[in-house]
């Protein structure tokens, strides 16, 4: 799968996608990640990518021209799948979203800046806008290593033991339950007895009724849907 | 405001915490972030921080030892606001949840990997545990991340033009409408005629509009709370 993420910003994704899981799927061949810097495509001699807004105003707009230039030259060179726009008023990002995005060839991730990309650009260009939650950051570039990370982490073959992307919270529709490791007792506190019971099936079975307990206590949203 | 952020991938954050806003924060002396690599905590020869979950299954546990060395540390500094654990069972981060943090004076931030983090480390030591949205990642990190920009980036003094941040999307509970800059016209795709007007009241009021209009259309449910 691969991945074109125009940004203005190229430094701040360095980190995010050169680690873990990312560096992961990158090394066995299953993404590809290209960060595009936004500036590289400025026909304007300064390399400038925003202006002022028009009707006054704070803050400064992205302009038309170098997302154009950027996206008709990597849409000249292959078919995507989707043009996504990270943005908070676009639909809510959930782990639906990232199975069905893991099932995608190529896909092109603008990262907006400043108040916003003219909307031009969305009316024109942009197939999909999507939020990660309900709330404003600086930039695209923060959302937009969170949805990559999402969907490369359950593309088969990207982690070690597939079954732990399956028993994530979200993917059965209930939240995780606890976990535990050694020390059994730890300053007075210990280890739920079953867990060090040996018997598998009763296990599974208080760890499934444990999922539903926190699902109830913390996100009953989640058992109506 | 201070953030102390302990994690297993100190260089996964370098990138997002040495850019934009947050380098600005920084520089002006109005946010100091702290990276802990969890791995100088560990007492272990090996400098592991995981191990087998008890009760068998899929994935590591990060033990409770390295933690516990680094938050005793920090809490033996100084008095903390909150120590926030990012993980998808926690309660919901909203734009109201950054307004509330932004006026915190330090906070520990705990970054979770691999299958999860010992719930006695939870039960202990965490006061608050926050998920950014209904989806899973590979870590804390990117979490830490995103929470660390949406609340320093309403610290006052911090963005340049602070009603910026004012009139974003969620802070009078409406999405944000559409913004343009030049040209005027792109490829017969015209600016509304209003935002031309230099009618300043007339436009203040468009844009109203406008913010209902994307809200009803695209998130009716922030009307309704």
């Amino acid at each position: 799968m691969r991945f074109d993420i125009i940004t203005v910003l190229p430094g701040l994704l360095e980190g995010p996608f050169s680690h873990s899981i990312l560096k992961r799927a990158q090394s066995k061949g299953l993404a590809e990640i290209f960060i595009h810097n936004l500036r590289d495509y400025s026909d304007n001699k300064h390399k400038s990518v925003d202006d002022y807004p028009y009707g006054g105003g704070s803050g400064m707009v992205m302009t038309i021209q170098p997302f154009a230039n950027c996206i008709d030259m990597l849409k000249a060179e292959r078919i995507y799948d989707e043009v996504v726009f990270m943005t908070p008023d676009g639909e809510q990002f959930k782990q639906d979203t990232a199975n069905e995005l893991s099932g995608y060839k190529n896909m092109i991730i603008l990262c907006g800046h400043y108040k916003g990309i003219d909307q031009r650009i969305r009316d024109v260009y942009v197939s999909r806008e999507i939020s990660i939650g309900d709330y404003v950051v600086s930039g695209g570039e923060l959302p937009a290593a969170i949805l990559v990370d999402s969907v490369v982490r359950i593309i088969p073959g990207v982690l070690s033991d597939e079954t732990s992307a399956l028993s994530d919270s979200f993917q059965g529709g209930l939240l995780d339950g606890p976990v535990y490791t050694r020390p059994a007792e730890w300053e007075g506190h210990k280890v739920p007895d079953i867990l060090l019971s040996g018997n598998q099936a009763a296990i599974e079975n208080w760890r499934y009724e444990q999922s539903v307990i926190r699902t109830k206590e913390r996100r009953p949203d989640l058992l109506d849907s």
